[in-house]
């Protein structure tokens, strides 16, 4: 049939046009649309569903730590945004201006949030009055609005959505215990669930978010070599206390300010999903946050039996708890499959009149292309582990892929050369001055990604101005 | 202890100042803070946990009905929101205005959504081309924001959450079907799950939604003897579609409009809730949407055993299903008993060392107060009848309060007597036109609330201009 390759033909090879690809995968998949409000997206129906997964298993995992939900307004006025200094400085110069409501001028403008530290601190100061009102562990799911100049669908874009959570805490300790805590939600999730493997570990000076004690983060690879940010967790001290006033009586009676955190994960990772594990035919969905698991697409349809033995498996699979949908349109069966691997479903099973004479069906594997027949009667089980295995497989080919793509380099030739050649992440010492980590942008166009927890000693001395060098740092062209 | 009546002491009794006590409600059982924006609230996490549970299990029923969930922008160019001539008319008065983006004024402002019919038509514009790509069902969970003059708590304020389901259908037929589907799944959810019994029904002309063909409406009534209008969904016919140029090419090849309903349900009812049901002890909430079902308070906590007992009582119950908590602070019993009541947790369950003795506990309703004991054996299968018995009573007495606050007028001076001596719904023949609802409204305060599917002849004639009666009409006074 002539449609039979419509989805794959009319998408550029990632080798050839990666930015293209991306594009492409995310206006074929039905991911994304552009909207009337430039740079703003919509996130249709097979995105959306995406996201809900990734919402409905990390507030799973959050609770579970005794995170409770609630929500802040969407505005912030101008006066409240400028309490704390780094912060106004960092976000600022970014945010929408809200200037009438209704007829009428504001008296005081106020930005839609760019994020919400001055709005849970504001709140924080007036319900906080005695260490028995704290910890405070909240977070919220909304979206933000940061008024970018280019943007990429999921990527970055002037609306996003997102969690943020903000906590207060009597001790630093407690504090710094709630950001790893969380560092480390974050990343077991992505490992667990997204398939993508990351590197944990804390931002330099330079890569701090606005107004923040210390920043840990994240790290991930896409398969073009280019870092992606993929979740932080900031360590605000009492610096954000101090210039809020949020203060708690002790048990000992004395006064004292209150220790805070905030950490967010966006639907940037929805952006990361494609980039880790998509290929030439399309998105490809870890089973755990696939809307679909398995497309049953029947072969021969209008033939005797064929539909009704599709639809049995489908209840099948249905009650086994699988998500799973039946294909019946009236298309053909070579466009449906390219459809599904377009869509990124783990699993497609075929079922034909062939099939259904030898009680079975055939299994095709979205992330390694492999094929099988596999019998009906135990086929609720054995989808199940399928499942498992292609999570399975997609992470550790994840991994492979990054490990390989983890480059040393113990001087500025070699890190350049590494560079321009090997897109990748590559590991180099710092001596801990941001001159070096300045001078290192500006002729690579790389970042200090993070200084991560598990340490190596790739030589003594600092990869830039040789030094003696304090600590190895993951360096990285970034997205 | 002088503790102990602390939040049954502080709150206003509901028969001296309606308002007040609603309002205390509000603050006392921590559901809402007020914020440094004007008539933006905070939904602290005891009212967000409630919005929680309601989205959960609505978002549940509509997907069992084929919606699916997306995201659309916050933003509304003016001139997108102009192109519907009716719809701009109802919104643009109470709009905020975004003027600049970061340092810069913008080419054109955009209003923050007031609600998304205009998104939903210019994306349905795009993607709508033959009648497979019908019927689009969707929705999405958001916050609007109206700038409303008067605002309050959960009722009326100038951001509230809420979902908005947009359709677009190949027929009228389809399209009526979808309205009336929807408003249905809102009425059973509002009386199975939040016990409030409502009345099914259409709006006036003059009470229509702006740019609606038709609006249907569940009503329901509060404690006051006020309406609440409690979800709404609307019939556009064709007319947004031929204003954004929304057409298909159908099986006969021809091209033709679609037609589109939209329907929303909002953070009002949880105010609904603390309306229909609170009492002089606080909120009294229904068991299917308790964050909390089952609060355990040990009385004499640190004699041996106690504590002990009371955690097996709380893993007991929480392998269960049942969401329950264990009060252990170091308040006293009394203290907890009446904080209880005001968090309106459905069943509170006292331990203490005599009941350990006799192998029970003390089990003590919110919804009618009953003191019971109960063993421990069977506590799990006890509890959950119990909870069940509570979902139904609380219906039962909401309906009773209901129709017993349900008038019938034959002429405006009985509708006038009523409305001033014995709030509640007025049922009363309508002549259809709309000067009398007008005066109607003008002397009363009251508006048409509905036209009830259930219709009744209670007289010939309209109860205003005594001419040929067409409908009978439920009036009330509404927030």
């Amino acid at each position: 049939m002539a449609d039979d390759k419509k989805f794959v033909q009319e998408i550029t090879s990632m080798e050839e046009d990666f930015a293209q690809w991306y594009t492409d995968i995310v206006k074929k998949a039905d991911l994304i649309d552009y909207s009337s409000v430039k740079g703003c997206m919509i996130i249709r129906p097979a995105g959306f569903a995406i996201w809900e997964l990734i919402q409905a298993e990390l507030d799973r995992r959050f609770k579970e730590t005794e995170v409770s939900n609630c929500y802040m307004p969407l505005f912030i006025p101008e006066s409240l945004l400028e309490v704390e200094k780094d912060h106004v400085e960092g976000f600022a110069p970014e945010v929408a201006w809200v200037t009438h409501g209704g007829m009428e001028p504001l008296a005081e403008r106020m930005c839609v949030r760019p994020t919400s530290e001055t709005l849970f601190c504001d709140y924080y100061n007036k319900i906080v009055q005695s260490y028995r009102d704290l910890p405070q562990v909240l977070n919220q799911w909304c979206s933000v609005v940061r008024w970018e100049k280019t943007t990429r669908p999921f990527l970055r874009s002037r609306e996003f959505l997102w969690q943020e959570g903000h906590t207060a805490h009597a001790t630093q300790e407690e504090a710094q215990e709630r950001t790893i805590q969380m560092l480390n939600v974050y990343a077991d999730f992505c490992e667990e669930c997204l398939a993508i493997p990351v590197i944990r570990g804390q931002k330099t000076e330079k890569e701090r978010f606005a107004g923040a004690k210390d920043t840990y983060t994240i790290e991930s690879l896409m398969h073009d070599g280019k870092a992606l940010q993929s979740g932080t967790s900031h360590n605000f001290g009492d610096g954000f206390a101090r210039a809020f006033k949020i203060q708690y009586t002790d048990k000992d009676n004395k006064l004292k300010y209150v220790h805070q955190t905030s950490w967010g994960f966006t639907t940037r990772m929805v952006g990361g999903i494609i980039m880790v594990h998509g290929d030439n035919s399309g998105l490809k969905l870890p089973p755990a946050v696939a809307p679909v698991q398995v497309n049953i697409i029947p072969v021969a349809m209008h033939k005797e039996g064929v539909l009704e033995e599709a639809k049995k498996l489908l209840s099948k699979l249905k009650s086994a708890g699988i998500r799973v949908k039946l294909d019946d349109s009236d298309r053909s069966p070579g466009f449906k499959f390219s459809e599904s691997e377009m869509r990124g479903i783990p699993v497609r099973l075929e079922i034909g009149p062939k099939d259904i004479e030898k009680n079975q069906c055939i299994v095709v594997r979205r992330d390694n292309f492999e094929k099988q027949p596999v019998g009906l009667d135990n086929i609720d089980v054995d989808i199940k582990r399928i499942l498992e295995n292609i999570q399975k497989n997609m992470y550790e080919t994840a991994l492979k892929h990054r490990d390989s793509h983890t480059y040393t380099a113990l001087n500025m030739e070699e890190f350049e050369e590494i560079i321009n050649t090997k897109p990748g992440f590559i590991k180099a010492m710092y001596c801990g001055n941001q001159d070096c980590e300045d001078e290192i942008k500006d002729r690579t166009g790389a970042t200090a990604r993070c200084i991560p927890f598990k340490q190596e000693e790739i030589s003594k001395v600092c990869v830039c101005c040789k030094k003696p060098a304090k600590q190895m740092i993951y360096w990285g062209r970034a997205y």
